[in-house]
C-alpha cells in the first residue's frame, strides 16, 4: 500500500499529547474512538458510525480532527475512504495511554458535552 | 476541614472523561497538571506556577476549568487559595489514566497549542 493512498497524518513521533487530548475531549470524537477501538476499518458514513443524527460535514470535521491528531489513519480507495485506529502507533508513542482511555470510556457513560475554549 | 473551605468541584463519581480530556487538551492546563503532579498544594499566583507570561485572569480561567473538570481541588484559607491534584479521586474514577497521562506528558515535550473547536 503506497503512502499516496493515505490522507495526511502526523508521523508517530510527531503525535502530540495535548493535541491528542484536545481531539478526544469531545463527545462525538470519543464516540468515534470507541467505534474504531475494534481495530477494523470503518467507512465514513454517519449511519455506519451510529451518528446519523449529525450532518455528514460535521462527522467529516470530527474525523479530520482525529486524523490530524494522530488518532486515526484514513485509507483512500477510489471514491471510498476507510478509517481505522492507529493503535500500534499510539501504543508506541504513549505506552498505556490508549488502553487507559478506552477502559475509562467503556467503564463510564459519556455524558457531558465539553464546553468553553 | 469543612466543605465550605473548598471551591465547588464535582464529586468523584461525577468526573466525566470527555470533560477531563477537554480540560487537559490545552498546553497551559497540561503545564499546570505537571506542576500539581508533585501532590503538594500550590498557590494561585502565575509566578509561582511558572506562568508569569500569562495574565492572572487567564491563569484563573485555566485553574477553574481544571477544578470544574475534577482534576484539582481548591482550598480557601482566608484570602488565599491553594490548589492540589485530586490524585486519589482520579485514580478511583479512572484507574491507570492519570499515571498514563503523566508518563506521556513527562516523556514528550509539550509543543503544539490545541486549535479548532
Amino acid at each position: 500500500m503506497s503512502e499516496d493512498e493515505r490522507l495526511p497524518q502526523p508521523a508517530t513521533a510527531d503525535i502530540d499529547l495535548v493535541t491528542l487530548l484536545h481531539a478526544l475531549g469531545d463527545p462525538v470524537r470519543m464516540t468515534l474512538l470507541l467505534s474504531y477501538a475494534d481495530g477494523r476499518e470503518h467507512s465514513c458514513g454517519p449511519r455506519d458510525l451510529g451518528l446519523d443524527h449529525l450532518h455528514k460535514s460535521t462527522v467529516s470535521h470530527h474525523m479530520r480532527v482525529l486524523r490530524e491528531a494522530g488518532v486515526t489513519t484514513t485509507r483512500v480507495a477510489g471514491r471510498n475512504r476507510f478509517v481505522s485506529l492507529r493503535r500500534t502507533d499510539l501504543d508506541a508513542r504513549f505506552p498505556g495511554l490508549l488502553d487507559a482511555l478506552l477502559a475509562a470510556a467503556t467503564a463510564t457513560p459519556l455524558r457531558r458535552k465539553a464546553v468553553g475554549p
